[in-house]
């Protein structure tokens, strides 16, 4: 079973979003465990983040790909790593430019979105990325 | 008041995106009402589409921007076409290329997302486009 955990801030208040996280994790839960790991305060976040030693960070600076090559990214970084993955959504101000030096980092788009909307974003591209890999018609 | 008609395949079906949608409809409605055209079909949704005048489209060949390009291309183009846009989202398949020859298009993102959440996606984006112009400290 591939683990992947999570960090980010603040809670999964919004009703709307707690239901489409969990409709994701139901479709991604015979092969894949994804742990929540939030934090209230962004340096608190970075500081337990950073500890991880398989972390990668979604960023507007980092890489853009398509979901393909996204697909085989994340996927070879979980083997990579006996089926463990950290990832970071960072906080409002963004990630400080100096933590991420050694760490892999991604984008989601060019464009700006809520911290809630990434969370649902990065759920619906993991599983888009394991349809990927099985060939499914998920992803045509 | 701005009205905005955005042309889609199938339909709302997902209680939570209803739900997140209802809650960026409300945010909204102070100064855009929204009209949702779907359509099961997309010969029909494309015929319909191309009868406006002030269409645009989403598309993954669109040009790709940034938050604050993005308010102001869809600011801009709402003030040209007297407080009225069209946006197309397309099916599966993607919008025929020569359809598009006449017709700005964007893209949100260069990954591939479910129309479900292109919609969620568009309208995240649209409040947004407003609270940069407002200035406001939704987005900084």
């Amino acid at each position: 079973m591939i683990k992947i955990k999570i960090f980010s801030i603040g809670k999964i208040k919004e009703p709307w979003l707690a239901s489409a996280i969990s409709e994701y994790t139901k479709r991604l839960q015979s092969e894949v465990t994804i742990e929540w790991i939030l934090f209230k305060d962004e340096q608190k976040l970075y500081t337990q983040a950073f500890l991880e030693k398989d972390l990668i960070a979604l960023s507007p600076d980092g890489v853009e790909l398509d979901s393909t090559s996204f697909s085989k990214n994340f996927i070879h970084l979980i083997q990579k790593n006996q089926s463990r993955l950290s990832i970071l959504i960072g906080g409002a101000e963004g990630i400080p430019r100096h933590l991420l030096k050694n760490t892999p980092s991604f984008s989601l788009s060019k464009l700006t979105w809520s911290h809630q909307t990434v969370r649902l974003l990065l759920l619906e591209q993991l599983y888009r990325a394991f349809e990927i890999k099985k060939g499914s018609a998920y992803h045509k």
